[in-house]
């Protein structure tokens, strides 16, 4: 992409509104525009970094074996009276009434609808155990949105239920799900611990959240510093099996993390005192068995073997689409802006002419654009009339991980330079070699 | 896909509430699911057809250098109070009210929301031109929802707006954007036919809708017959140069080609009599060039070379996305269900196992599944323990073009059946001449 012909209205100024790091470099980075309290578009830069978590959320489901579909987001009221939510559910849920009078509301959250899916169209033991989610727009009405994508109203979430014929079956869903987001945030550059949690209105009494750590996040956790070095990495786990997904579960939960919900201090003081740690968390996700709280009162039953009828046992299973993209900002930026993570750049790599309309720098820029889109990579060049130093500043803030700058001193030598944006080391080299350096680091992430 | 570890909730009835093909089909395929008036939960295999058409869409605005964001779905009531049109708009706009009584409504259209993001972030001619689209759903509180997907209130739809700094650089981006349209629905194996339209709620002079011809089409269209031989086909057309660009659209809006609302009797006797055709179609997308309408009332100025700060001048060019799921259908099924084109095919081919069980039939299945997905592509293998006869009837009604069949029979001669959707025509082949084959359509496609 060239930059001349895109739509990246950077900001100078610092938004006085934006109280935490993420906000302001979304805001200054020309990623999102608040349209409404808590309500935000994304602009083009924007959307590439949510498209990007989202095409990591679907691959890391679809390994696992869960199936894609697609709720609306409006919903009628009459399914939430059936689960008695309705009324419980207070201001946070947006009601609405359409031109016949009837009561809709926007979609917290779906666990009614997917039971009233269920019951319709499954009956027998034989058609589990399945998970269906989807990835949807959903609204709460927050008293005081701030943090921008953090704690807005209208947010992107990814949510999947699980359907199966007793606890047992449950519960292995439940841990593939943990093993399914472990990876997930994982490939997206962040440490999300993953901390026993409160139910909260969803209901169940398994229930883990996904922390990331930040000083700036909402919620107090406490914790063993062990937990951070865990990393699943390349290990291949077979999703299938019971006892080896829940292996992976135990090594990361055995170690103490809790948030201030369910944080129990004689444990936390069995903690070895120099990796005892308090900090504070930013929830990216959450899982939940909650058993038959919905399909008993919905009617959503299957026939067991033995020809019995029984409520299905469920779980609901949330990661924070729109959410992440602040997060993980938080976890990754320094002063002079954000810096992604491979996983989820919204280029891969930007380029640098510092003397546009020299010719050979020019040809040289159009060289490179050529050949990494070639090897299946998404480049964005500053081609504009810009000072150098304008440029370096744009491609800082909007934190691409790597950049080749272009000049006609180097290009006299036959080189360019490959800067690094994490660490600022930049070396010299051919545009070939820069090339094909980009082109490894990207097949490996 | 393994169908036994999928969800496809066919239906064996056929539901009485739908009262045309599309409608009837996509239920009993278990595409979707309906859950209040006009608002519908898309299926896992509804979901994929979606996906798929929005694919295209971009890709086909990607090629003209469209540039892709997103707003959200919920709008404030004040942007729509700046252009007038909140009062306007009437019933079939869903309007709302938080939690702290103020009042926003649920986009049916963005034309102000672009417009404020315009203004906010643009001042120059040198920015322009700018198209900036986004595919989002939206709700039109329709005061009779029928036809299924075909006329929802809760719809997917494709808008993109253009910005320009005069009238001949608006009428580029609308030539532009029927060009990408035209692309756009060929490769859905659609034909599609420009028409002159009135503007309705969105103002303008100059506007086209692409009307599907169907029986069950909304609007009655009057045409010359020569109209539908007309195709892109392959041909490269630049889309930067508007005289290449114009002479497509000449091309495609020649013939006689109207609806009932412009429809021009005198006109219509010009065409050859045995031309004529008086029919029903579909309208799957519109194009409009409405000047300053937004950009006055709400200050959306830019400097031009010589100083003056003028309105811009726009457009805005939507296509149905969830609309165009039914209307391939409507255009594309016979009595034993739906017929998908290859651009659009939830999977790209269905493999029939006829004797599950059977040692040699299951490994054939399994290695010619494994060499298709080798190849790139998605089949949906029938691997449940039912009739050959159900299994067939399945295929048909969810109408994969191309089927793959295995039996013990054709495998003791080294053989299976590749069948086409669309004609019946059946071809016994080997299990590897069968994947080729396959894999050289959709190459083709």
């Amino acid at each position: 992409m060239r930059l001349s012909r895109y739509f990246l209205p950077v900001l100078k100024e610092t938004p006085a509104e934006a109280q935490i790091a993420s906000h302001r470099l979304m805001l200054r980075a020309g990623m999102i525009r608040q349209q409404a309290a808590g309500i935000y578009s994304w602009l083009p830069l924007g959307l590439r970094v949510l498209r990007r978590i989202e095409a990591i959320v679907h691959e890391e489901q679809a390994r696992v074996g869960h199936i894609p579909m697609l709720m609306p987001t409006l919903q009628p009221a009459d399914l939430w009276r059936e689960s008695g939510r309705y009324d419980d559910y207070g201001q946070e849920m947006l009601r609405i009434t359409d031109r016949h009078k009837r009561d809709l509301l926007y979609g917290p959250t779906n666990e009614e609808m997917i039971t009233d899916i269920f019951r319709a169209h499954v009956g027998s033991y034989r058609e589990l155990p399945l998970t269906l989610y989807h990835i949807q727009w959903k609204f709460r009405d927050e008293i005081r949105p701030r943090f921008g994508v953090m704690r807005g109203r209208e947010f992107l979430m990814k949510d999947g239920y699980t359907f199966d014929v007793d606890r047992d079956g449950a519960l292995h869903a439940y841990n593939r799900h943990m093993l399914a987001y472990l990876r997930t945030y994982e490939r997206m550059g962040l440490t999300a611990i993953p901390m026993r949690a409160a139910s909260g209105p969803i209901g169940g009494d398994d229930t883990h959240e996904f922390l990331v750590l930040a000083s700036t996040g909402e919620s107090e956790v406490f914790y063993d510093q062990a937990v951070c070095d865990l990393a699943l990495g390349d290990r291949e786990v077979d999703h299938d099996d019971p006892a080896a997904v829940r292996a992976v579960c135990d090594e990361f939960t055995q170690l103490y993390a809790r948030t201030d919900e369910t944080h129990d201090e004689a444990a936390f003081a069995a903690v070895p005192e120099d990796r005892r740690r308090v900090g504070r968390g930013i929830e990216v996700g959450q899982i939940f068995y909650f058993g038959t709280k919905y399909s008993e009162p919905m009617g959503a039953t299957v026939v067991t073997p033995d020809g019995a009828r029984v409520p299905v046992h469920m779980g609901s299973h949330g990661i924070g689409v729109s959410r992440l993209a602040g997060a993980i900002i938080e976890a990754s930026h320094d002063a002079r802006g954000i810096i992604w993570p491979e996983g989820v750049t919204p280029f891969h790599v930007g380029i640098v002419n510092v003397k546009q309309g020299d010719m050979a720098a020019d040809s040289a820029c159009d060289g490179i654009v050529n050949a990494l889109t070639a090897r299946g990579l998404e480049p964005l060049y500053d081609d504009r009339d810009e000072r150098a130093g304008a440029k370096f500043a744009t491609m800082d803030l909007i934190g691409l991980p790597w950049r080749i700058t272009v000049g006609p001193r180097g290009l006299a030598q036959g080189l360019v330079e490959l800067t690094c944006r994490r660490t600022g080391q930049a070396e010299e080299m051919s545009p070939e070699a820069a090339v094909a350096r980009v082109a490894g680091i990207y097949a490996r992430a």
